[in-house]
């Protein structure tokens, strides 16, 4: 694994936790972690249950001992260590988004693509997929129970830099983080709508917002957090991305993410209506799924808060009984177990490379489009 | 009518607003206000829309033109009121409860029957019950969607003296008000479990609670209102009531009946469990009524937030179109709706005297339970 | 009074009701009822408390016992009917959407303006605006509780029409109803994001979809509501309208309006995040705001749940004491109380039509947004 | 430890993150496992990650490489293992309900006792209490802002046996579990209530009730669920039990425990009402809590949902950012920290097992109050 931040300890954790509730196919061992600092690499690795670590990530992805190399670091550095990764025959978990741009993200995916024809696999980690309320949506949307999709509501509001006192962290500068708000939690809300409806967006219409131009330097730039200095730097990235959208089967699609939702702490919030139902999730509430049947009379028809902790649920029967809700990092472990399994049966894990770049090329036609102040295309 | 304060306005919003959404089949007439102050009554017969006013209101039951009298006083004045209307002729709506003692409710009874022989009819307001959803909980109940009812939860929270300086009014006097959160508010909840059930409650095990047994006296003691003095005068009723009970038909109750319950206004809460489904209520959100149907499948399961505004819920059609809310009033006018329509067609209205009287001895079995530390049997 | 059909008898509950509750200045007397049908017309009088009526709206505007027209008709008829009332002397309460275009807004105000100059007053009825969460919202904005705007999010979302065979109504006629759900519902959110914020939208990127382009005939074309026939006709209006938008101050708003939204009955949804705080408002619950205080500690801050049901709070102390909601009816007697206010102490009731005709423009750009796809400035 | 099913799968899963997410001044090893068959006990140590196993606990808790003997069996074997591991000079974790009976808890706490006074440590597993919101509900009682408490609602709600057939299970045997509803799921409430209070229940009156009388025998009966047979047997603990309570420091109290509570998952509601505030919990959204502060202006007050997720909430500095929810086991995660902390630091851990009495003997008296009908005083 390479990174071992906020991403580092989510994965560490799942990598841990995967074949103690679930019978995998095949042992994990948490070889070699990746970092900078040797110190601070070795204090992780420890700390976080892994063998061995290195300070250059060539030497991690070479090593013998390892089979899957796990990225999570920044956007900046993905392409180049996943494709070195794949070329030198190891499976990929690649940290969303995919790249910091749409020409990067083609060429990961060509390296994919190259890799797969000898049986090496990529994954790009969307892992909000493996919610359990989000694998219930998508499950009764592919059966039907929604009917025709007429609208795609979706936000990911947070709050963390609403403070124009906030320090500047890598992730509000361009050459490291791609985009703002935009990259790093509009492409969730956008994977996750054009996976729970099967269906990709064809058009949009973006606009996108620096509320707070100019922040306090923080004293060092790793992570969300830091201390304010006195300095001051220019944001380069987006604090907010709204946009509009068409999919390629007649929805229309309303989309925001944001920073500077104040009190909204991570509020991924999707509504789906549809000719037969609609649906409606809030991660601040993740064991819940909302449902409504419009073929129930009008007498009893109301919106359904399904606990999403049965164990006829997706992923849920390795867990707990009705009632005992999963937490944020259990999606995590899905994506292990699932990653995992399709190693072991030589199959294609999802989302690939493929998808990444799709989302890839919807947040690059928000930002054409923002520019140009015009609807603009998405590249099929 | 007689008594002018907040349950005198309540209903004659009711009367006047009856017969502009609903089809009646006899027109009301607000003819005569009862009041004891001359000034003060005639100024609210002017504001309310009264024709005339009384100051006597024996000479008010007496009146050729008055048909019906509507009794809105405190409690400690029902029984005198209501048996002279009723051996005057006059059909009788007396607010709840019905009295402040069993006694005086069985006298009542014994003149409403009397009453009845000549076709002169007898209500009690316990307008709740008339609020759609309770309405709609209460049909679904009989229809058998719930099985066999197991469970019975209700609350009345209220906390307007929750504030120990807040003052004494008449209805914290054992003489004026009968008891207190018990009877006040204890009272509708009884009513609406029985009602909603259709089972009775067979035996009791209470316990009433009076937290600030002191407080200033009011300036004036007509209402909830009232400004504060420097002399102090004694609580004489409870500030809470809590007690268990078992129903005839074997399910187990618990109620609560407080103005100590910071932060809820008007909270009426209560959720059935039975062997093939649920429902909850909360009166602060009246328009919606919770449901579990216990036969869905446990994958799409869940308590179903119906919004109780469409044309197939009781008492809605006469409104407003779907998603618009009714607020509190709308349970009076609805009350007025049907007492009219049973005196014209000649029927006993519901609930009766009767009901009024049941509901009284299950106060009364409380309050023996409390000071016995026993359970306590209910009178069939 | 011009109409009879559902915001006819709103209308008249709010004019039957308004001094029942609060202390009017002057005494409405309701007099006489426009409609086109005479024996219809009679029967709405007689049910809805009007002294007299005509069919023909000409006479009634010229009537001499007329201080007051309130227009209640379709859209296409508010511009006529509006000025020849200003023009006979009367003031007037006028429905939104204002008129069916700019043009005819824009004359409108022309004459409301000649009007003002005779102390002859207008109105238009944007009544949401006084649901008591929503005059709280204001107030709180106001008072600087939020900060600088940042984020508006605003969505109306019905599904009357989501089922394809609902039949054709006047609503979704393009020359009766100027536009579908833009104007009708898209127009209320439109005049309570910018009347909340105290700001105006300075220009939108604008999406009109028609989900479903032809229906059956309804038997007859007057409301929501008709028996479906075998004969189809083509739907001329939006099913839906979504934009985005920036206002003048430089908050980032995103709306949705929609009668496709499965489940959603009346659920006019308004969030704004601020560099202070948040509010957030539902219609579905309309006696609820709830507000974030960011000057809270993190410990214990929090979305408050403000049951807007206290005395201190917009119009509620001449109602009912805490937690005994309002319902939708209401506003419409805060905008008559509010309007006889503004004539009795001469003053110009707000929204005026120049408001009205403010939003109008935001209406037309969003539709040449569409038109153009690129964003469209609004006129100041 | 012994015991793998359910709670041990629980156990594992902290043993195994403790010291990775928080930083322990000592490192628990996951030596041995025990269990009653030697196949699935080794298969159980594989799975859970124990590195030895054991079937007979005697031989386990004598083993030199054993420090802490963490009991996750069913109640009738507490007192025995707990006691012979506290002699053996070993710390003990036993899982709730301490024993099955006041004279084996008093039993268990002369050990403790004892052991103690070796520097041999003794804790009892109530683990909700570590729930980051129940925790900071403590935080926020013993800080004075509800001021004194008046009432106590709790609710421990469940449905797993509503159905007449789900199979007898050994947690509906009376030697096996000692009680029903009231030992297994009312022990947690109250053992919540009084923690969270700081104040013991002095006395009650208690309502056992047992819906379903005869069930079908399980296939197996280790766990919650089992094939049903043809065979039946008797149903020996109670299906639901209520009670009413005093607290020493005069707080009403109202507790109901149920597995008939259809539709109900594991609905852990908890509200305390106090002179100047008032918080509610359900364990269905349990990384919220709700905070009514009465000191707030009426135009503002409301009830907060509180979303425990900041660093400044107790424990959650050591997990996910802010919004990012935890789940179920993460309880038994901080169970584990503090435990290890306690030894290390040479303290009693809390709840001990004299804390584990005391709610035994609460629940005692539920059980003889509900035999005689009649209020129970709770021994000192």
């Amino acid at each position: 694994m390479v990174g071992h931040a906020f991403m580092g300890a989510a994965h560490s954790q799942a990598w841990r936790s995967a074949g103690r509730f679930f019978d995998l196919p095949l042992n994990p061992v948490m070889q070699v972690l990746g970092g900078r600092d040797m110190a601070r690499t070795a204090a992780a690795a420890e700390k976080l249950g892994w063998l061995d670590c290195e300070t250059d990530w060539r030497r991690l992805v070479e090593r013998d001992d390892v089979d899957l190399v796990d990225i999570c670091t920044p956007g900046d550095t993905h392409a180049e260590i996943a494709i070195a990764a794949l070329e030198a025959g190891k499976h990929v978990l690649c940290e969303k988004p995919l790249a910091n741009s749409v020409a990067e993200a083609e060429e990961m995916v060509r390296a994919a693509e190259a890799a797969a024809a000898h049986g090496v696999r990529a994954m790009v980690g969307f892992t909000y997929r493996r919610v359990p309320a989000i694998a219930l949506a998508r499950r009764m949307v592919a059966e039907g129970r929604l009917g025709d999709i007429r609208h795609v509501r979706a936000q990911y509001l947070q709050d963390w830099i609403a403070d124009p006192e906030a320090p500047l962290s890598w992730r509000l500068e361009r050459d490291k983080a791609g985009s703002g708000a935009l990259g790093d939690i509009g492409a969730h809300i956008i994977d996750l709508a054009q996976h729970i409806t099967g269906d990709h967006i064809a058009e949009v219409s973006g606009q996108l917002e620096t509320f707070v131009k100019e922040r306090p330097l923080a004293a060092e730039h790793a992570g969300l957090s830091g201390t304010a200095s006195a300095e001051r730097g220019q944001v380069t990235v987006d604090d907010a991305a709204l946009f509009l959208a068409r999919f390629r089967g007649g929805a229309a699609g309303i989309f925001e993410a944001t920073r500077f939702a104040t009190g909204r702490k991570n509020a991924i919030r999707l509504e789906l209506n549809g000719s037969r139902g609609s649906l409606a999730f809030d991660f601040e509430d993740m064991n819940v799924l909302e449902y409504f049947d419009a073929e129930e009379p009008d007498e009893t028809a109301g919106f359904r808060r399904i606990l999403v902790t049965e164990p006829t649920h997706p992923y849920v029967a390795a867990w707990w009984p009705p009632g005992h809700g999963l937490g944020y990092e259990h999606g995590f472990t899905h994506q292990a177990v699932d990653l995992v399994t399709a190693i072991a049966e030589g199959t294609d894990p999802t989302p690939g490379f493929a998808e990444g770049l799709q989302v890839q090329r919807v947040l690059g036609a928000v930002e054409v489009s923002s520019d140009t102040r015009q609807w603009q295309q998405v590249p099929a």
